[in-house]
């Protein structure tokens, strides 16, 4: 029997994530969980999010994860404090991977990194990319408004231009800018066009997806049940959202782990 | 001993109303709920959302509050689904005070009403204005990014006009608006400028405050104690944000209502 892959976010930017893993290892069964009933994590306490993180932890080990992807920037930045995860043969964030593959490139001299207000003020790829690279120029940029934006789909449209504009002139020239929301991928063309080509951007999917095959030990095997989808909390909204992140149209499942 | 007013809300925008009821009843104590932890109402099940305000109904009763406003559309639009509320002695929604001034107005003929995708799928706003007249031409918009817009603080610049056209063009044209999310005051100047002065505004915070102030009986008292503004979840913007809505800064507590 195939290892299943959890894959967890606040929400459903995360499918992002899992779509990339999807198509990475077809025969993997993918559970995925998003916190919708707690969403956006990214105005949430530490210590909340922990709690979060521990619950949907245990709630995946127990549905027969074995590796488990914490597909979420504002949880990926407080996952090394949670205390007694289940054991899992691997755990990926979305933090690392694209650390890893900014630090290894020496060409780049000087990187942006937008996110979250609470991604930005953790400090977390900031802090991550210092220590590899204490040569980098680093400029972080908290963007709040993008995800939000992105969900209400304006994501190719005026307003798409216009915020992204509005923020990224914030920034000074840099060589590369990451990319750090699960929900930015879907408006790279337009960072893209913002900086008229002319500076590489990183996000996590691909990057993230390939760290989960390094991970996974048997990759010819063959998948013996569906993927499935939790949300804890389910509105009709979702699953029309669910689509533009996840590329097609998916079944969400109402979980009740955090019924009062 | 003046009677205390809690005032609750899914976030900060609730404040809005608060100081509305501030200024019209500056000796009563204001005790302030923002459920922060659960930010935001929009995209909650009623089922959850109503499990909300029966804890954070107890919670303000608890504290003495013997008048209850519910400074929220999405938890206004359940309000009348949830049983057991502790006995206040007066209920003030957000809704029914607007409604009930846009019905009395016989020169409006054709009204639009903005707000959370939840507040219009609710139809609470449509269904209590065809009740009281047959007569008027209703069209409804949700408008889900005005809110988190505002709390960016892009309230008076080109992407909050962009964005209010983006939206309000899809309305035919009315001869007045409903402002039905209690962040939305914030941006009046900048939708009458929208509507070249033609459409009027109705928005909750004045109205709402002159409901409470009916419900009040002893006026001339002294307040006894501060007023009092509590959090679900604390985070370092949140009271940046709130001296955005109060008009002047507060001092936010972190209440352990919600803790797990």
């Amino acid at each position: 029997m195939a290892e299943a892959i959890g894959v967890f976010d606040s929400g459903i930017g995360g499918l992002t994530v899992a779509s990339a893993i999807q198509q990475a290892l077809p025969n993997h069964r993918i559970i995925y969980f998003g916190d919708t009933l707690h969403l956006p994590y990214g105005d949430k306490s530490s210590k909340n999010i922990q709690k979060y993180i521990k619950a949907i932890s245990a709630f995946l080990y127990e549905m027969r994860c074995r590796h488990l992807v914490v597909a979420c920037n504002s949880a990926s930045s407080v996952l090394s404090s949670v205390n007694s995860m289940p054991e899992f043969s691997s755990i990926t964030n979305v933090i690392n991977p694209v650390v890893d593959k900014v630090a290894m490139n020496m060409g780049i001299k000087s990187v942006g990194i937008i996110g979250t207000k609470r991604t930005i003020h953790s400090k977390v790829y900031s802090n991550l990319l210092q220590e590899k690279r204490s040569d980098l120029n680093i400029y972080e940029l908290a963007t709040p408004l993008l995800a939000p934006m992105i969900e209400e789909g304006f994501v190719h449209n005026a307003i798409t231009e216009q915020v992204i504009h509005e923020y990224l002139q914030k920034l000074p020239k840099v060589d590369a800018l990451i990319l750090g929301c699960t929900h930015y991928p879907l408006i790279k063309t337009e960072i893209n066009r913002f900086f008229d080509g002319k500076v590489q951007l990183f996000d996590a999917p691909k990057l993230v997806a390939q760290h989960v095959v390094n991970c996974v030990s048997e990759r010819n095997t063959v998948r013996d049940s569906e993927d499935c989808f939790y949300v804890s909390d389910l509105t009709n909204s979702f699953e029309k959202t669910a689509q533009l992140f996840f590329g097609h149209s998916i079944h969400l499942r109402k979980s009740d782990l955090f019924e009062l």
